[in-house]
């Protein structure tokens, strides 16, 4: 599946995270800086204008190289409909990490009811009904119900990028609950995903230690839910459907993803009828840059100040 | 409050709003060009690369003006604490409009029960709990609880830009679920809050016929819940807190909103704790650009091809 790169490089879970004081430590730095603005939630912050104009850069350090594939540029909001989120098995591999909006369908009475439970602090959200929408669990999710039915020759690459959600509070300035990605996705036969994924393994590393990131390539698996995640944990590394390009942040134990590379095999086309201009199932592949991850590393690694980076690193990514 | 501008020049709600061919007829269009992609909700879009093109253009445009006020440059993510939503009185004002986050936080067990309704079509939605964050109502909010306290001397001027949720499942492409506004919000006295304000209801109209787009300035209110937000709305148009910038979209008899201009009062001081520096509950206005609503006036406007667009209106946004 084609989620967002998770700082597990061995097998990782929220709840055996470690949260060590060398998470927090970076975290009160960043907000120290003025970098990261806290929003009084673990995982969701503001941030600034510094931090904001190094992932544009690097944004565009990364659209620039991603245009030679000649990509239909589509960009997704935060959420998707719920109709989608129902068939692509994420209720049943990664609960936990959902994000489902809910509001308020009642008319006055109900309102006042609501209320009065509101201000006695009582738990008033249950009194809200599920909305059309959930939360966009990976930025590559809209995309398949779009390109239903028979693709044209050749299948589709797309650029796409947008916020993800993901449930999962933690003080690792990382892991946040919601967070960017810019991705290319393939959609086409088993040999055009496999192709795209090789591409942009080796031209993820390639762009990554153009801006000083010195990124391993690992297998990596996805964090599935509970007792029975764990045999598909195994299946995924088996087949090694996903790799994960990973750098020290706040631990050289356990490097973080900043990106990852994964193909989908037959998942997307099969559940959502996307079909190769010859009649067979499509296959799919996507390679996902994490933005705020890499913003992250990047201060890491060449300091809190943008204007003390190294002249290389400023140049590439036109910092001036 | 500092909500998002709907289209409601008189007052409308969700539930009088017209849905006449008109909005369908222009939708259909926007989707026939490739301009916006429809995701399976009503006013909830995918958009191109080219729609894209020209919100960023515009954004460009609106922070070139911006500068000249020196503000400090935040970005917030679509979600926000849930403890600071519960501030805000948008539960009693607007508890229709609400995005409330819910994610599943069982164990094994519980997600068996969960995924056996799931299977059954029932309502799985109700083994749920809410999150600790909320959608983001107005692109402002985020920002008040990070100033609480005594601001510096003249207060603060702030660049924001993000998206907004707000659940109002529309045919008028104008009336997204999820949509960007870029904001300069101002923190301070209530002299400051208002010439920003002023300042700012000038500007826009400058900025807006830059791009042909001959706006009009109206008196306006938010969309106030039930039967006990009509003396709300009234009071608010009474005092004239709010201004909208109309032009017609799909309707002249009800222009839609492209841009507010709103003077708080001392709500956000007061919920929040923000003082100026000589000690008074601190003041606040913002101006929000629709960055969405804007595309899609200039496209009823100009035409459904950036490249046929008349030249000085290409060269103000810099197209090319």
């Amino acid at each position: 599946m084609c989620v967002l790169p998770s700082s597990a490089v061995h097998d990782t879970t929220l709840h055996s995270e470690p949260t060590g004081s060398a998470y927090e430590a970076y975290r009160d730095e960043l907000v120290a800086a003025g970098l990261l603005i806290p929003l009084g939630v673990k995982g969701v912050f503001g941030r600034s204008g510094t931090f904001e104009g190094v992932i544009d850069r690097f944004d565009a350090l990364v659209t620039k190289h991603g245009r030679a594939l000649n990509p239909v540029v589509m960009r997704f909001p935060p959420v998707f409909a719920r109709s989608n989120y129902e068939k692509i098995d994420h209720i049943n591999n990664f609960p936990d990490l959902m994000g489902s909006v809910h509001t308020f369908t009642g008319d006055d009475k109900a309102h006042r009811a609501m209320l009065s439970k509101f201000t006695a602090k009582e738990d008033w959200s249950r009194d809200l009904d599920a909305s059309q929408v959930m939360m966009t669990p990976a930025i590559c999710y809209p995309l398949y119900p779009t390109v239903a039915g028979k693709l044209p020759e050749g299948g589709i690459r797309a650029d796409l990028q947008g916020y993800a959600f993901r449930h999962e509070p933690s003080d690792d300035p990382a892991r946040m609950q919601i967070f960017r990605m810019h991705e290319y996705v393939r959609i086409g036969t088993p040999a055009e995903a496999l192709e795209h994924r090789q591409y942009w393994l080796d031209k993820t590393q390639e762009i990554f230690r153009s801006v000083g990131l010195p990124v391993e390539a690992v297998v990596a698996n996805d964090p599935f839910f509970g007792r029975g995640g764990k045999v598909q944990k195994a299946i995924q590394r088996e087949q090694a459907l996903k790799f994960e390009l990973v750098i020290p942040i706040c631990s050289t134990d356990k490097p973080t993803a900043i990106g990852s590379c994964n193909y989908h095999l037959d998942h997307f086309g099969s559940v959502f009828g996307i079909e190769t201009a010859d009649g067979q199932v499509a296959h799919s592949a996507c390679v996902g840059f994490g933005l705020e991850r890499i913003a992250l590393a990047l201060f890491k690694r060449h300091g809190l100040r943008v204007e003390a980076w190294p002249r290389e690193v400023r140049d590439v990514l036109a910092l001036d």
